[in-house]
């Protein structure tokens, strides 16, 4: 059945209202207007970010508008595209990108930041280019998440937040690449610039975390110490490349103090994959005086972090970034090349495969700890 | 009349205790002990750092001892050495160091940091390496300042704390990179790493941020924006290289956003040399989410920094370091060569010029912003 230029109706996990479950529910997905392409979803992961923007309401963020379509991390295949697209066509495997890389403003032409400004105002707002979405469900405009929304077996985003990749690739692997498995890699590598060598520690070992310390082994960190509470996670931490596993919860003085025992004064690299100030806090005052690098990797809901300012001041540095620091287009088709060559792990990630309808159930494995990600397929 | 191997009677500047005037007293500087040297300081400046200790307790800093020799921007003559010294020699012009660089430490092998470990506790403490101080007032010993003391005749100090300088060297202008200048402008050279074609912002305008300011133009950055409550600093800030000038009270909007507003969203390098935590934020949210690099440099108590933990998360950097970042034994004479061939100015920076009595007159002007810097000559 030949669907471009018509609308489509399929099945999509709504979010009504926040702190509920998600339903499923049969949407409409109009098709792409100018600039736009249609995906037909194959995969998606399930990433703490969207549990967050539906129970926490983003933490202290600008809550997310309602009725809702979660899912950012997803992979699929060009349905149609809309009037102008130039960069994509019809069968194209993609992965659609939560920040744009237009390859023309200001920030793309600048090698310090991959914030690309095109699209970012609406799409922050979980809207497409326009200002509106393309789901509606039961006659209401239902708004897309990220401007992406990949709960879904249908969506639109703007050809500038959608890349290519190679026509091999795995869908229900590679999806990790839009958003956890770059987050956390990328802030090592590109943020971090972990040094050969050099001694990190990991604060959080979900997928981000553990990407991190990913990360830290392909800069041929010397030492990587994996922390969190979760004894569970020791093994699969190890998996990535971990050197050593601390549970906070096994020691009486604080996490920062039991790492500056372990490395002698404190690690020169500290990844928070957390999102959480306090823990960011600890992770700084775990680096070495000796120009210890903490990176802020966790969303962390916006909110006061509070800091030793001597701690920075004698020559700590605290950084962070945004999708691991990836110029998006560009990097994300490379990472599923590496790894589609061994280069990097996908598959040790994916500890549980679902239907798009156990959506809620993959919320629990999340946060009760059992999973590191869910793949939803459609 | 030979001195060496005598305790010399000399005058210097005794701080007796917290938030008092300061006394020219006679002191004995005893001769130096194994791998010291005893110094004739010829000159100090009065930074403001010497006044917090003696006013503030340096903040929230742990308090110095009384009685006190302040005084730790100086430069001098090396009248004796002490057994074991091999790297001085009496007659050698020379200027005292805040931090060694003892050469051999794992720090000083790294080339991340210049916090060299050797004596540092015991100077923190405003003592020698052994313990004990060489300067004794009324048969009381009298406590080095960061184990320096150059509001003195004479003093003694380890020789990994100090370091040789070119023998035309005139001492009353380069003693100036005993501490503010050099802090400065390593602040934006070493730390910042300001690039060329940038946009800078320089909270502050005494030595320290003057001499920051010094360094963004060394670096070739496009426009500096030189930030003071005080409107006689405009003038001198462009001397050393400021293209505009803003005073924080000509405006009704906070000074981050009015910032923002002069440079399209915020500057690539913002300096904090006031020592301010509440600055160091306004500071932090006037740079450019494209990557804006925040430098502390100002001596910020030990306290509480608060931060939007947004403004990292998204790709800001916040840094800072002690003494610029210089590896101090090493960089200082080439800072003297650099101001003697007339790549760095320090002419400018010497406002007054008094004798070793009138230190207190000293403080005065600089706490009323009278002076950008007085050098005292003894």
């Amino acid at each position: 059945m030949e669907t471009e230029g018509k609308v489509i109706k399929c099945k999509a996990a709504v979010a009504w209202e926040p702190g509920k479950p998600i339903s499923i529910e049969e949407v409409e997905v109009a098709p792409p207007k100018a600039h736009e392409v249609r995906i037909k979803i194959a995969a998606s992961g399930v990433c703490h970010t969207d549990w967050t923007f539906l129970h926490e309401s983003g933490g202290s963020m600008v809550p997310p508008p309602f009725p809702l379509v979660l899912g950012h991390e997803g992979a699929g295949v060009v349905e149609s595209v809309g009037p102008g697209v130039t960069k994509l066509s019809k069968g194209d495997k993609v992965i659609p990108l939560l920040v744009a890389q237009c390859g023309q403003c200001q920030r793309c032409l600048n090698p310090k930041t991959n914030l690309c400004t095109k699209n970012w105002v609406q799409t922050q707002q979980c809207l497409l280019a326009d200002g509106t979405s393309r789901i509606t469900c039961r006659n209401q405009q239902v708004y897309q998440f990220i401007g992406i929304s990949t709960f879904s077996e249908y969506t639109v985003v703007p050809e500038d937040n959608v890349t290519k990749i190679h026509p091999d690739a795995p869908l229900d692997k590679v999806c990790l690449l839009g958003c956890g498995v770059s987050t956390g890699f990328g802030a090592a590598v590109n943020t971090g610039k972990v040094e050969a060598g050099s001694t990190c520690a990991v604060f959080g070992l979900g997928a981000v975390g553990l990407a991190a310390i990913m990360g830290c082994k392909s800069a041929d960190a010397k030492r990587i110490i994996a922390i969190d509470i979760n004894p569970d996670k020791s093994e699969i931490a190890k998996t990535f490349g971990a050197t050593d596993f601390v549970n906070p919860k096994d020691h009486s003085k604080p996490i920062q103090e039991v790492l500056k025992d372990l490395t002698n004064g404190g690690v020169d690299f500290a990844l928070e994959c957390v999102g959480n100030v306090a823990i960011v806090r600890a992770a700084l005052e775990a680096c070495s005086p000796a120009g210890g690098v903490c990176v802020m990797v966790g969303w962390t809901p916006k909110g006061e972090l509070s800091l030793v300012s001597e701690d920075i001041l004698l020559g700590k540095t605290l950084k962070g970034s945004y999708f691991g620091g990836w110029k998006s287009a560009e990097a994300v088709p490379k990472l599923v090349e590496d790894y589609m060559s061994g280069r990097i792990l996908l598959d040790e990630f994916v500890t549980h495969t679902l239907t798009l309808d156990k959506v809620n159930e993959a919320f629990d494995l999340m946060i009760n700890g059992k999973s590191i990600r869910t793949v939803l397929k459609m």
